[in-house]
């Protein structure tokens, strides 16, 4: 997925959130929307959105000193949604089909996520709510079906909080199959994305293998990935990308991927033919 | 009410929902992000955000060599509210206050604001809403008041379309008292504000002088306007100023001034504590 025009005042927008974040020096929020004002007109469309957003991170990280803003956020999100875990084990081992529930779960967890919203509202009610509604875009009997051949699964995550109702997909997963599970993070904090760190207090470790795959852009890039994880990638019979950075830079792949997400801009909603706020499970077709 | 930061990605994505409307050339959409980009870090925020807009409308103007982009959406917009009037005038007519449906349906006609949204829905649904929904900000006394002593009326229009309603309150306002009214619009086009053609054309001229700010600002910028509407300014006893870009260029001037209006972005919602959406009718305090 190229970047669209529709992007550049998005980027904007989510550089001047950040910089409220991590200061209350209106000179250098300031300064942050200067310096991201003046690379507009160099950057090219060809780059995947989350590539822009890498350059604008970085900007942001370098004018305020803060690697990390949303450190806090994240810690957070992981707490509250593993203080979740049980109640939602239940739910998804009570549902008429568990692995389809676990997926609506996962989907609805990528909710959490603090460059398109940082009030995503209450987690426990957006997640039982969409246990109740049907998909926006429904492949899951071929995802179903994928799983059940598969012997290697590459799940690539996105956002801390996330992590926990994936980590319950994949205990589905695993009730199904008994298969070699990946689960790859970002190799550095960029907006409220998972990493190692957030992936082992969560104990994603218990249920998959965790592994970085090398790059910091909120997405996977492939040119950017380790070989490591350029090598799952290649290997798996099944990839799930989670979210939509993992879909704006995998979407025109050649690979066996499930993309599992919230809609939540305009450009994907277009592009998908859906709406706002849906929750996609989409099969890849190149 | 000086430009805040947030209203810097704002003008970008307004700057490129016109030169979309103007162009479907893409190479000249990013010249027009460009140039916006490109003058953000020389912006000096304590211009009113009316003052900046008219800067980025310059600048698509001379991109595209388009003066007037919303031109045809303009005379839509008064066709459709005009075959509209008689159904309103009798809903007014029979209301239990005629003034304050009046004002209400004013208010209402604020939300044909092109800059804020492009799709603002059905006008006649939303002004029947508005007609049965309390006001967010409610000094309806004092303005009722302020008419009821005033000789001298100056109304400060906003847009197309909208005009119709403002029509009707200035109707039912000199069935209250007979006094001089003024309607002031803008000197040339501007996204979708009303100017000395729209108002003759939907009959404004028949209930009030009309006469030009002698500014192309989206708003009321003294400094900017004619001797005229100077001395009819000062020499009001009242002035109504409808929508958010008279409220910006006002805010802060010690005159009695009614604000009508619809909030439209979340800088004048933290300015105003009411809501997005919320109808307003506030006298100023200053």
């Amino acid at each position: 997925l190229k970047t669209y025009l529709e992007c550049i005042p998005c980027f904007l927008r989510q550089a001047l959130d950040v910089a409220k974040k991590v200061t209350n020096n209106e000179d250098t929020q300031r300064e942050v929307l200067n310096s991201v004002s003046s690379i507009i007109p160099t950057l090219s469309l060809d780059l995947r959105p989350p590539e822009i957003a890498q350059t604008v991170y970085r900007i942001i990280a370098r004018i305020t000193g803060n690697e990390d803003p949303y450190q806090e956020a994240k810690q957070q999100a992981n707490r509250l949604t593993l203080t979740l875990y049980p109640y939602f084990k239940k739910l998804v081992a009570n549902a008429k089909d568990p692995l389809l529930a676990a997926s609506k779960l996962a989907i609805a967890g990528n909710v959490i996520d603090l460059a398109t919203d940082s009030h995503y509202g209450d987690i426990k009610s957006i997640a039982e709510q969409a246990l109740d509604s049907p998909l926006g875009l429904d492949d899951y009997e071929e995802f179903r079906e994928s799983i059940g051949y598969s012997s290697r699964l590459l799940y690539l995550g996105d956002n801390t909080g996330e992590i926990v109702f994936d980590r319950i997909l994949i205990e589905e997963i695993r009730r199904i199959r008994d298969l070699e599970i990946y689960f790859a993070v970002r190799d550095k904090p960029i907006i409220n994305d998972a990493t190692l760190f957030d992936a082992i207090y969560i104990g994603m470790n218990n249920v998959a293998e965790v592994i970085s795959n090398g790059s910091d852009a909120p997405a996977t890039i492939l040119s950017q990935c380790s070989s490591q994880m350029l090598k799952l990638y290649h290997s798996a019979d099944t990839v799930i990308a989670k979210g939509q950075g993992n879909y704006e830079s995998l979407s025109d792949e050649a690979k066996n991927i499930f993309f599992l997400l919230r809609v939540k801009c305009p450009v994907v909603e277009r592009l998908l033919k859906t709406k706002m706020g849906e929750a996609i499970l989409k099969k890849q077709v190149v």
